[in-house]
């Protein structure tokens, strides 16, 4: 049986933004799993990707059809076990499921932010979520974990405060966006912003962008998937009998980008993918960004999870990570998972997911 | 110095299409490069890539800035070398460059084609190239040779008139487009669909759908290039001094790509996009339709050249091409080239392109 679990809400008054911008009256929307114990040294902090929410699992209400999106990861018995961990997922600043974004109401304005919206980074993201812990009265983390942009805020938690975290566990992620990474993105920046119900962001209570916000999407979900995956799932199916010898869709992959892209548009708002794909182009935790040698670091430890065949977050690039961090002296274990699925895979490989971070989660646990 | 050359045009009256359709009254433009020999033998035939076009080689005026797209393969002592061979390239059939496509007039409206212009296959497009091969009287072409979509034409070629080849050199290309490559096609022309100017292919003489087709053009920039080539042109450089803390372009991979766009918006036409990525997307030479194993065929041979980095036609693409014509009894040479500019390679990577063909073509000549 699933668990209901019922969203809450934090709100603070201000923060400093790494542009040298102050937000106030910020919100974050959240949700936990599990018990925090007595001497609140359980933690779990889940990060969600890019597209995703605060709601890692379980269901919002006994009839929901969908649990939430890390469900087959975090529950009892789970590789983020709720029978021994208190598991947080909060939405990011910048999103459109409750946190403070794009959508939001300005308080100075009363109207929507839109372009108003400062441009944050993954630091400021990750400062957001430092606030709610703090309201939990949390001092230390026993873990950070998540995948894709998740493992970003994996990344820079512990660059911004290694000292309230005892493990991270990133995963398909990186470091720095490479120009590809950043292509893509562009690429899906101008799609939104060419859409002429984008109108400078200013679209609230209007036509919503949603032709660019569909094609930014199905650009998505290209890099989502594996070359292998795509012949696996659709090889060079057609929807009809033959081919129509008609200029429109008529392949199978076709359809299901359409599909991705439409049902996109009804769960997210375009200004927000705007400022977080610029977020995770800005975000550069290399070089002489990244964390530093530290005795008083020094039981700090990192799980850091990649898949055969991602080509958007691209093994080499958690490998770096790995490497970076044992040049540091840290105790670093890399593991890249054999896999078709592609940058999905920290969505769908569970059962190998589940058997590394539960065996690390152990480790860490004794060691703490 | 280089040679000033002028396109040719040659017309014919009907073709019988793979939809079952005709077309009538056909323009096709070539350009030629060297001389034909007395007994014919020494022709050429190369084929461009999805947005190429007839202008392979040479200048057309003395004081023109740009040579041809494969000019520095094709020449006096290069790799297709003209002191030797006849080399012809035409513009495709759906092309508008020239030769007949959906920006042409149709006789029977005295209007351009647009949506009006039938769905063509590659077949198509070589039946229509061998009708120019007719023409021009040549019996067997010494070989045909082209990159990308070009070497979809190559393999036509070996399907549909094997007898009028000597060899083939099909170079960073498939036997049919995966789903992967039909998506990114079809992301392509959706966003020159969602255009509000395309207008159901009915534009010409107003304003066109530029900005659909530049982003059409953008993702297939991304995928021409690799990550290690895009890493080493643009890395995380910027166009200003630092982050802007804007929503707007200011990566240099960013503003490389709009240029890319805004650029090829000037010489191609939209509907052009839609039809003949959809004649890449339709072709499939693979399995029952590969060439069938024929004693009178056996002095025909092949090399095919894939490119490591190439991951919009991966090498197990070009390999399996290998893999089939050898299976079928074949003289088949298979290279796989070091490279790190992706799909790209096949304009860049000319040393090694040059010594592989040369040796190659010298072969065939002896053999014929």
């Amino acid at each position: 049986m699933q668990e209901v679990v019922i969203p809450q809400k934090f709100s603070f008054n201000n923060l400093a933004l790494q542009s040298g911008k102050v937000l106030e009256n910020i919100d974050i929307v959240y949700e936990t799993y599990g018990s925090l114990n007595a001497d609140k040294s359980n933690a779990i902090l889940i990060e969600h990707a890019f597209s995703g929410d605060a709601h890692a699992a379980g269901l919002h209400a006994i009839d929901d059809r969908k649990p939430g999106w890390w469900d087959n990861m975090i529950g009892s018995g789970k590789a983020f076990d709720t029978d021994r961990y208190f598991v947080i997922c909060s939405n990011i600043l910048g999103g459109c499921a409750g946190s403070t974004g794009p959508s939001s109401i300005n308080p100075k304005t009363n109207r929507e932010y839109g372009l108003g919206f400062p441009v944050i980074t993954v630091a400021d993201i990750v400062n957001a979520q430092k606030q709610l812990i703090n309201h939990l009265e949390i001092k230390k983390l026993l873990s950070v974990s998540g995948g894709s942009m998740g493992g970003m805020q994996v990344l820079q938690w512990l660059i911004s405060y290694p000292e309230n975290i005892a493990s991270a566990i990133p995963i398909a992620t990186t470091m720095r966006h490479s120009p590809q990474q950043i292509a893509f993105n562009e690429v899906a920046r101008q799609a939104i912003m060419a859409d002429q119900n984008w109108n400078k962001g200013n679209y609230y209570g209007k036509k919503s962008p949603e032709i660019g916000l569909s094609l930014a999407r199905m650009i998505g979900h290209i890099t989502y998937m594996s070359d292998k995956s795509m012949e696996a799932k659709f090889s060079r199916n057609l929807k009809g009998q033959k081919f129509s010898f008609e200029v429109h869709s008529e392949f199978e992959v076709e359809g299901y980008l359409k599909y991705q892209g439409d049902s996109f548009v009804k769960r997210f708002d375009a200004n927000s993918y705007l400022y977080i794909t610029k977020a995770m182009d800005y975000f550069d935790v290399s070089g002489k960004n990244f964390i530093k040698q530290s005795a008083k670091l020094k039981n700090l430890r990192f799980l850091i999870i990649a898949f055969e065949s991602d080509w958007l977050y691209p093994p080499y690039q958690s490998e770096e990570i790995a490497r970076q961090l044992k040049l540091k002296g840290y105790n670093a274990t890399y593991c890249d998972i054999k896999s078709a699925y592609g940058h999905d895979a920290f969505l769908l490989e569970i059962e190998d997911e589940t058997r590394l971070i539960k065996s690390f989660l152990n480790t860490v646990t004794k060691n703490n």
